[in-house]
């Protein structure tokens, strides 16, 4: 809780988890691929991409999600005008084991890789990361990646989608989506400001059908400690915006936050609650995954920020850190939570 | 394959994949913890700590993996007479799904982190990120830390150690350890004076059961692109050590190496060949898992270098890049190797 500043070469040190950027790094561009469900939603028109079969050509879920992954990057690179050959590091990742998605659909890229694992919170890591080589003068140009499918999620987490298992209203619905996001020291309208780098919260909950419960916690440890590590007020933020808290842990998070002495109702926005549509969709406490968020950003908030609309906005997308195995062997699911402080310029 | 270079406020960028620090990074410390096995093993009298029945304490081989992880982040801090609450961010990472031995492990330490996936390249790639952070002024200490666990892998990829199956001889043996590094700008005799960070090298390769076949070629490609970016000789380097490419993978490195016109074999050395007795162990082709490479830096490399008697080294840990699921697909297993210069000073 040491507020003492410091100042580095690319940024200042503040407080205990963030970093603000002495020469912000920019979102120079962005790609949005999402399956059938999502391109119904309520944000459908937005995407870049669609496919109504959730295949995208490939025989399996996972290449599935690669083919999402590759695609969200050839339209943030062509959107931009980049070659892949110009992009110093890819920051990407997904949430199948050992990341699979990612390893197959970055590989046709040929960009040197960093390969991440922060659950539905790894937007968030992957544009710290990004933002934070930026600024250091590690490259010009940087891509950041993430994935989610309902189809390989439900096999990796729950059950295979011939199962038809019924779900807890509490239980989210894993986007089917890929974002993909340039990062460089070229001029545009958004720009990275800082970061607040999240650390595991273990409430000791543990049901797996209830991710927002388990995430509220450490959504509120990240938001709250970006406040203080900035110094700055709620209404300092024109939206704070979490990953995918849905219905259930956004109650949650407003309660923890109060406790601290905040209140973040007026602000407060969730990707998984925007994307689909709860009352026709039959998507339970909403959108999931880490293609939710990045989606969500790609499409939805980025165009706002580049217009204007919203001037500067706190994203945070959120993880629930579990396996099949730590669930079935009985252990909680902690959350990490990491905030990306956005602006317009 | 540009070769320009540009100087950044950290360090040089140089040729396509790398960097060269201006100020270098330091490890200050490192702990290891191995189990049974490689306690009796050629370095065994070189660990930290070891665990007569691989449990250390815990009912699970994941929990296991966790405790060991976190036992060797708090060596690696004591030896080095610093607090948890000192380190900026933790740089973490482990082979099995969702990478849930280090969120459990690391949840203590209550440390802002960061969660990798780079299958058993993860130490390499922590310590690229982290002292890329540390060299760009966001922090001064960072601790990096991965681990595998002979049980847990064998679940994880394989089949439960109850089965007790029969293993080709091209197949590893996971080594069952946890290696942690503290990265700070305090003054050591052991500086990383550059990274270089690879990208995924497929030949399309599907036996994982012959790991050091499919990482080599990424091996290759990291060792030629960290010479060609830093304009060095074989010579330049007292040793070129790989992580576990193991008895056939080397021969396989040696062949592509050379075809590249490079002969590194008075050089190399491989972590997953000497971690092992090979005729009294057991382990065909050597070991393996991202605890190898890591236990062996930390314990047998690190004080090699801290005396002088290796000068500058090239750390090369190697990752297969692949999940039960995508080997049950037919997928092929791509390999990914990242490269970091280790110095005397």
């Amino acid at each position: 809780m040491s507020m003492e500043k410091k100042i580095g070469e690319a940024g200042m040190v503040l407080g205990s988890q963030s970093i603000a950027f002495a020469k912000s790094p920019y979102i120079l561009n962005a790609g949005s691929v999402v399956g059938n469900k999502e391109a119904e939603g309520p944000l459908g028109k937005l995407f870049d991409m669609t496919n109504e079969d959730d295949l995208f050509g490939a025989d399996t879920w996972e290449e599935a999600e690669s083919t999402m992954q590759k695609e969200a990057c050839v339209l943030a690179l062509g959107k931009a005008h980049k070659e892949a050959a110009e992009i110093r590091f890819v920051f990407g990742g997904d949430l199948l084991r050992q990341g699979i998605a990612t390893s197959m659909g970055m590989e046709a890229l040929q960009i040197p890789m960093f390969g991440l694992y922060g659950a539905c919170s790894t937007s968030g890591e992957a544009l710290a990361l990004a933002s934070m080589s930026v600024a250091a003068g590690y490259g010009d140009f940087m891509l950041v990646v993430t994935s989610s499918h309902f189809g390989s999620a439900e096999k990796e987490f729950r059950f295979p989608l011939g199962y038809a298992n019924q779900r807890p209203l509490s239980a989210h619905w894993t986007v089917t989506g890929s974002g993909a996001f340039l990062v460089g020291t070229e001029k545009s309208h958004i720009r990275i400001s800082g970061v607040t780098v999240g650390k595991i919260v273990d409430y000791g909950l543990k049901d797996s059908q209830n991710m927002g419960a388990c995430m509220a916690p450490a959504a509120c440890d990240t938001i709250v400690q970006n406040l203080r590590d900035f110094n700055r007020k709620v209404e300092d933020y024109d939206r704070i915006i979490t990953g995918d808290l849905g219905y259930v842990g956004q109650d949650i998070l407003f309660d923890l936050v109060k406790q601290k002495g905040y209140d973040i109702r007026e602000k407060h926005m969730d990707c998984g609650m925007i994307i689909f549509d709860q009352k026709t969709q039959d998507t339970h406490a909403g959108g999931s995954g880490c293609g939710c968020a990045a989606v969500t950003l790609a499409a939805y908030i980025l165009p706002k920020i580049k217009k204007g609309e919203w001037k500067r906005i706190l994203f945070v997308p959120t993880g629930a850190l579990m396996s099949t195995v730590s669930f079935n062997e009985g252990a909680s699911v902690p959350g990490i939570a990491h905030g990306i402080v956005i602006e317009h310029c």
